[in-house]
């Protein structure tokens, strides 16, 4: 166990939780959104910008950072927090979900997943090891275990092979965290001496495998867990089932995480089944595509009856984009192709989903959280994607 | 005369002046350096960040906006600065400098220039008194008259011919400023009551061609003057030489404003010969290609030799980049691709400018510009550019 990690449940409200996670590098009141900080840097914005904003912990891709500019050299730099100049928490993947989307670039055995850079094609290899490695170079204040991630749809036997599989490389990954945590493996020096490490429950969409996996993955005993495989593809109701499934199972004392998910109103359906912990590229990258959230759902700026909309995005809205900017002058910049219109509508989209979960956090300390959700729920009005 | 402009010199030493300019929309510290906003954004960072970093007043180009997203609509938001959500003063150009660059695309005649939009290719044109026009509707707190820019080289018999149109058309776009600030005009609404416009001088490097210049605006009046068709790629004794030799016939009570210039000891050296504005593309269109200046001279973020240096771009730099990255990191995000890379970049280059403006003024207040001019230039190694 991580000398610095703790987890505190504050209180309750049917199924969902309003907690607080300690970690090395500080505390995050849960439920949380994580910004995606792919190659150390959120896109589109400063960082100085996702901490104005609330953001009490980012992620980091560990694939990402192995292949450049390195594990070694952010390592040989203080660890990835001094390197970004980012002082408030770090989560990295493990670097399964990229590896495993390289498909036809990547080899997959029992020790290890070989694959080509997808920068120079050069052959690269990750393992539950060396993933384990790799992140505590980097020095995340939480390690994700290496998993084997499988699309949807897929076989019942594929996907029980990718859960077992996961599960012996979860006891590999977390022989190996605990071997650099304590001193025992010395070919590495942590850059984080109080990185967590959560597990990965993996079994796509069929329940059964789910709760072996749950089993199993708990009985190596992680920090805390994931809920890994969903939001690939399948049904919304589906993943809300699934993790509602999945997440009873998991041991309350710890957070629950669900990797990649999701859309605003997935966040507000999820932490209403038990989910302490989300991360998603959804309001960074649609950002850049001009998709803006909004309390009714999401609008796409470059709309042409936006042209002399003097509203803000988001009239609710209390972000520096909304104070100063109208919808008319994030259309032309949209148009005009500024870099800028990327930065001011990552604000916003950041903003939303921060502030979505900080009204979370809040209805479930005044024990509110049903009022809340459904006032969110009849507000928010989702665009097609099933 | 604007209404609310003015201009007090509080101070001077040798040829430099401290200053003061009153504006529409605030006041301005000079001498001063104005960031270009060409498209209604300085490019690679939000107004926020702008405003944050103490630029008291920006350019916008009346060529671009006119042709995207046009005045009329701008006009219908309130203006340039209600368009923008930018509170504080703004000068536009009058177009001429991006006309006259579109070589081939355009037919200058006595009374019009008419030009391809580079947008859609439809045709498009601008007078003296249509360059009015769109300014008017922008309400911008300076406007700028219509005038024509000439080349380096160019033939003395060019150059009279064009500085005696520039005086032509200075008469008919002062005569419609002054119809559509008295309400003389009807058919055009200006946004900006208190605006101004200020002339500019031509002649190319013909001090004869000059004084001819200076004498005829003058006699036109203006609130204040520019030297323009410098900096268009005459060597940079040139440029000086003709800076100080314009600069001393122009009106003392009036602000002098050198356009398009410059390198940072070309601010240093021209404030030594009374210039009070500048505006330039350099701080930021250099932070997007990985340039940053530096008191001791510009460095190439790209190098390899940043990959691991962990010191800030400039050690003696204050600014939110330098206070929270080092180079290492900015290396590897220009390297990467990241937007943040423009922004943190451009940040830190204004900053720089801003910052050299600061101590310019301070030490002219203190009597001492000459020791910060010698101290700026001993430091400041200059890249080859002549």
């Amino acid at each position: 166990m991580a000398a610095r990690f703790g987890f505190e449940v504050l209180s309750e409200n049917g199924g969902a939780r309003r907690g607080r996670l300690t970690l090395a590098h500080g505390v995050v009141e849960t439920p949380a959104f994580m910004p995606v900080g792919t190659q150390g840097a959120v896109k589109g914005v400063t960082l100085a910008q996702v901490e104005a904003l609330g953001a009490e912990i980012i992620l980091g891709n560990t694939y990402h950072l192995h292949l450049r500019p390195s594990d070694a050299l952010i390592a040989r730099a203080g660890g990835l927090h001094a390197f970004m100049g980012w002082s408030r928490p770090i989560l990295t993947d493990s670097g399964g979900f990229q590896v495993f989307s390289l498909a036809g670039r990547r080899t997959v055995s029992e020790e290890r997943v070989v694959f080509q850079s997808h920068l120079d094609g050069s052959e690269c290899w990750l393992s539950p090891e060396s993933a384990a490695d790799v992140q505590a170079r980097l020095g995340s204040d939480i390690a994700m275990v290496f998993d084997e991630c499988v699309k949807w749809p897929v076989t019942r036997d594929e996907a029980a092979a990718a859960m077992q599989r996961t599960l012996r490389w979860a006891t590999r990954g977390r022989a190996r965290f605990e071997a650099l945590s304590s001193g025992t493996a010395t070919d590495v020096t942590p850059s984080n001496p109080g990185q967590a490490q959560f597990g990965i429950i993996q079994g796509a969409t069929f329940k059964d495998l789910r709760d072996e996996s749950v089993a199993g993955t708990v009985s190596i005993g992680f920090e805390a867990y994931a809920i890994g495989g969903l939001s690939v593809g399948e049904p919304t109701d589906v993943l809300y089932d699934l993790t509602g499934h999945t997440a009873a199972q998991l041991p309350p004392a710890a957070p629950r995480y669900l990797m990649g998910v999701g859309m605003p109103d997935d966040l507000v359906n999820c932490v209403a089944r038990g989910i302490d912990m989300f991360d998603c590229v959804l309001p960074t990258r649609n950002a850049r595509n001009g998709q803006l959230f909004t309390r009714r759902g999401p609008i796409s700026i470059k709309n042409a009856q936006f042209a002399e909309d003097s509203r803000p995005a988001d009239p609710d809205c209390s972000c520096p984009t909304c104070r100063a900017h109208s919808r008319a002058y994030l259309r032309h910049l949209y148009m005009a192709g500024e870099m800028s219109a990327a930065a001011l509508n990552t604000v916003h989209n950041l903003h939303f989903y921060l502030d979505t979960m900080r009204g979370i956090r809040k209805a479930i300390e005044f024990g509110r959280f049903d009022d809340f959700k459904q006032g969110f729920l009849d507000a928010y009005t989702r665009p097609q994607r099933d």
